[in-house]
């Protein structure tokens, strides 16, 4: 089940998402990006190959889900990151994912992955040669309850891939190292007082 | 000791980077920013608070540097997040960390923090009230060798922070899921071969 928490400016440790749009003719098409971020004014910045069939369906339909990979589906992940849907039009069937229409925007929300970003796209730039940066503002976070504790995003639950492409593998998130705006407070309050 | 890696399209797990930049009196300006994402064209962007006295300085300078903040520097980090140099003008001195000039931007490099992506500024706009997107070029990424791995960075000798803005913590990169391009080949390759 999942449970919309409204907008929100976060994204799990960068970089592996999977950018869904629907096509011309309402299929879902979805690959894995690794360069994404997200700014704080609600927006998800993430660059495309121009020419990839997920890249074309988002510009036409003005409309993208960003999900965030998790641990779990590393495997259906990294074969949406490996496989061109332009050469293998079966691609979202075939990785045994599923999806359904976002009650928010023209996308699809993928049901295996536990965390999504539903969004309106802002705009398309090319950047470099068959390489655009896609703006796309969060209308909706939507999560699965499994992932929630308290009714926050709880990340061990959730277990989001991170990317080292120094070595091109998939890293958990581990332990915690300290309570952020909260550990340095002691070189703010002073040296009388560390 | 540093060594130069030239340029590199990777910025590790976000977002917690250290943003520094000289002032007009050629004093180190730094701060620690969540907002960060990177692109596949050595393209940087940050999201910071326009007023804030390094965003000053990087604007005024065109150049800065962004720095991955590593758990053995989370007190220094996140200082750098809490404290204002508005409020405190000798903010980075009172850090206890240090810097030196950049070799290839007119920006400071800060001794402590392992991994430094030296940059120009290509861009700043306001996206916000008091709010600019920031976008830097790179120019080179230096590193300390103590977290080279056959001269290649190292992720568990880097040991970044992993911010968690849920719960407003830092977290640790934990261990390996699975090769990337790899791990999703069995689907890839269909079901005979899974």
């Amino acid at each position: 089940m999942r449970k919309d928490l409204g907008r929100k400016t976060l994204l799990y440790p960068m970089p592996a998402v999977i950018v869904a749009a629907y096509d011309k003719e309402g299929k879902t098409d979805a690959l894995t990006a690794a360069w994404a971020g997200i700014d704080d004014d609600y927006r998800i910045g993430i660059c495309l190959t121009a020419s990839h069939h997920t890249s074309v369906s988002l510009m036409e339909r003005g409309a993208v889900t960003v999900s965030i990979a998790d641990a779990a589906h590393v495997k259906e992940a990294d074969y949406l990151g490996i496989v061109s849907a332009n050469k293998t039009p079966d691609k979202f069937a075939r990785s045994g994912l599923h999806s359904h229409p976002s009650a928010h925007v023209d996308a699809p929300v993928i049901d295996e992955f536990p965390l999504t970003f539903e969004c309106k796209v802002v705009s398309h730039d090319t950047i470099a040669e068959d390489t655009i940066r896609v703006v796309a503002e969060i209308v909706n976070v939507s999560a699965d309850e499994r992932i929630l504790t308290d009714g926050k995003i709880d990340i061990a639950k959730l277990d989001p891939l991170v990317f080292d492409g120094e070595t091109r593998r998939y890293m958990h998130v581990g332990g915690e190292i300290a309570k952020a705006f909260s550990v340095g407070r002691s070189l703010a309050d002073g040296p009388g007082k560390k």
